[in-house]
């Protein structure tokens, strides 16, 4: 990518995150039916919309470009494509609750290279490429935390964890500062902004993570799987997300003692 | 109290829930230092400031009222009191979230009879009373949902739940349709608007829960603690708050049951 396909790329990023916040903001709240997909997972008529809106508007400006979404599948491709989570926390949008976020990732023979994590509720939107991470147009840095015992971790549910998973996370959760539930994506926009210091999750698809490669590291941040590994389109669903090498690297070990 | 008075007192809730929306958001995110109580809760320079804050303005208004607060202690008096948590979901607050409310009641007799929940970083107010609740104007309605089985079930965090409580939630939980956390107060005003439909939480204390009861009663709702108890000044901060009766009867049985 030279500097102007790279500029154009990221006002297409915004154009996409302008219609995921309309669009999410048309049915939240609305009382939009609730259907239940193969993994349990639930999904409504927004999810659906959205990314096909999406999905529209890239092909239409790059009809080269591979596109992989959560509901309506596809492919990555060789050059360059996008992973699109309509509506990462569904079940919040499903309650009410303004914590859902549309996550957007470019990625460049199958690295992320753009990420947008949109708050449609909230107007808040991270966007993380090339060095620089911004909240709405301001710079956002991680914290300068190093010390797992005064760590804020924040995990969406500890539903997420299931056998050794589970006590890898509870051995981990006994050494913190703080730890707190309930946020989704959002997590990961708090620890670019230096609000939270650890974000720990299993369970998760590379349409739920992709986006929030490139905001995390362009903050500042560190973020690989629970092994250390770069996340990528084979990604394991475990993911440590932390505001220092220091950090992380602490985090890990205790999720790799409790294996 | 007749018709003036409670006009005036509820002018003056609105007021008072003004000062710690005002106050709430120039605090948020700044960077405001955290300290521990000596229940391990956190707390901040925020909490005291609105307290103090909304005990001046009652005090300047109504110098005979009883005032009860989380951050300064206080007494319920005999005729009308106060009882004020000026910042609940603290460590929500401390984490960027803007899940954390104020949190107004007035009581009459030790009964709280008007309830405001004001969410000052989200701009929502729910306010309860005379058989009305309303979020910013605009009545609010629990949800007609009577079977624990598609019941949305919201708590703070499983850390609220210990010994025979855990057991007890987690039976509860098996049984609903979804769980979630890390709502702490907004969970209620959910309630109250139809977006889920139970809250289960334990470890509350009164100042938590007073400025509930209205805004789910008057919404159409149902709140006791978990032996079926009113909520009183005497609150064993284990509290079941439900939409309908016949789902509020379920979590009862499921919760005693695993006693």
């Amino acid at each position: 990518m030279d500097t102007d396909s790279l500029q154009e790329l990221i006002a297409l990023a915004e154009e996409l995150a302008n219609a995921a916040r309309s669009k999410a903001r048309h049915y939240f709240r609305s009382g939009v039916a609730v259907s239940t997909k193969s993994d349990a997972s639930p999904v409504t008529q927004a999810d659906r919309e959205i990314e096909s809106e999406l999905r529209s508007m890239i092909a239409s400006r790059y009809p080269g470009h591979g596109v992989f979404g959560e509901e309506h599948g596809g492919s990555i491709e060789a050059g360059l494509s996008w992973v699109i989570d309509p509506i990462d926390g569904t079940k919040s949008f499903v309650c009410g609750v303004p914590l859902f976020g549309s996550l957007i990732a470019l990625l460049n023979h199958g690295k992320p290279v753009l990420g947008v994590l949109e708050m449609p509720a909230l107007g808040e939107r991270w966007i993380g490429h090339s060095g620089r991470t911004t909240l709405n147009g301001t710079e956002a840095r991680v914290s300068s935390c190093t010390s797992i015992g005064e760590a804020r971790l924040f995990a969406t549910s500890p539903d997420m964890f299931s056998g050794p998973d589970a006590e890898a996370f509870a051995a981990l959760s006994h050494k913190v500062g703080m730890r707190r539930f309930g946020t989704d994506c959002y997590a990961y926009g708090l620890l670019a902004s230096g609000h939270c210091d650890l974000v720990v999750e299993a369970s998760l698809k590379t349409y739920d993570v992709m986006a929030l490669v490139p905001v995390i590291e362009n903050a500042g941040g560190v973020v690989t799987d629970w092994d250390g590994h770069p996340i990528d389109m084979d990604f394991s669903g475990r993911i440590v997300a932390a505001s220092t090498p220091a950090l992380h690297e602490q985090a890990l070990a205790l999720l790799k003692h409790a294996d």
